[in-house]
């Protein structure tokens, strides 16, 4: 028996072959995963008799798969839920480039498309995913809010996308204007940003903030997991 | 002659009906604009013969219409040139809604959809129209800069799209539990977040820092126009 490696290096598929500016493409595991990881919400793209639709929705990540979960009466899951063709797509904007032309004005950016079709998360692992994704942007809160009952998980459904057919793009750095704009007087470099914190704003004032609350301020929410 | 004024309560189609809490759901002008201005990228859905895609791209408004531009090369402006259905979605994540029970976590959220095809922005419109882009996020660049050559202009496509067959949805607020919930010793609140500068980067720092570089720290960066 033999097993084969993928090639990190390579798209695995056409679609997923980055064309514009290829040496922003990246098709290895760690860069994908390090951008779905921090992402809170990814955009659905699926077509059905009316179109093509796209709709955001939260995300998180076990091993090699995106999960997404909602209410049994959506749209959007009901389509995926039958194995209709969609593409994935997250994106972390992070920064304005400004240029001394306006033409190579440009932004830095984390993207992740994936492609495929949404398999069903079986209904006993439902609790667990669910778990797993409020301890990442909350460790040990699962234990403290009561967790779903059995109609509250029936009316939920869950599914998963396998990040295979996937690949990354990413721009970092600075402008890169032409040799012959570099000594024109104008500012030019990065004006960066990222998600950030906002204090939070408890609806239980009595109880003593969890330590994932109090830490809002000071950690990177950009980071979720 | 009679003129027609759009019932602003109303969806203006079909598809742009909000089904999933309806009470989210806003046809208004305003609420759009307010959307759309504080966007820095939107996400645009169409489909081919290689399936359903999904692009992050740069955009802002003029008037009752979405702008959007890139290279002639781009595969989704030529697609989008043609005339294609398009979907174009814009979300702003800004918060993480902390429920007393599992089921009842939630996102705060402001996101628009915008359904129809784009246009091709005439060539005598360019340069205009990405003056008033860069004015929207740095006041007075657009006169600082090397404005665009006949040459890049040409090489550059800008799309628009009537901001007609349009909805917006939002979330705001606290969490919504079940009344049997509500005397649970569990936090509950929101963890709020917002894009927000990071401090800018010069590529130039021998040039003083114009307005918009120095207000990068102090201005609320989600808000571009």
């Amino acid at each position: 028996m033999t097993t084969t490696t993928p090639d990190e290096t390579a798209p695995p598929s056409l679609r997923t072959r980055i064309r514009r500016i290829a040496q922003r493409g990246h098709y290895d595991r760690a860069t994908l995963h390090a951008i779905v990881d921090d992402a809170f919400i990814c955009h659905v793209a699926f077509a059905d008799a009316h179109g093509v639709h796209c709709i955001p929705t939260a995300c998180w990540r076990e091993g090699d798969y995106l999960y997404i979960h909602g209410s049994n009466g959506s749209r959007m899951l009901k389509l995926a839920a039958s194995g209709a063709q969609v593409c994935v797509m997250i994106t972390h904007l992070d920064g304005l480039v400004l240029a001394r032309s306006a033409f190579h004005h440009s932004m830095n950016y984390r993207s992740a498309v994936i492609y495929g079709s949404f398999e069903v998360v079986p209904d006993d692992h439902k609790a667990a995913a669910l778990d797993a994704f409020m301890e990442g942007f909350a460790p040990g809160r699962s234990r403290q809010v009561r967790r779903g009952n059995a109609s509250e998980l029936a009316a939920t459904t869950m599914l998963r996308i396998a990040l295979a057919e996937a690949a990354s793009k990413i721009r970092t750095g600075g402008p890169a204007d032409d040799e012959d704009d570099l000594a024109l007087p104008v500012w030019a470099g990065v004006l960066p940003m990222a998600l950030a914190p906002l204090p939070p704003q408890a609806d239980t004032p009595a109880i003593e903030p969890p330590d994932y609350v109090q830490q809002w301020r000071e950690g990177d929410v950009a980071d979720p997991v």
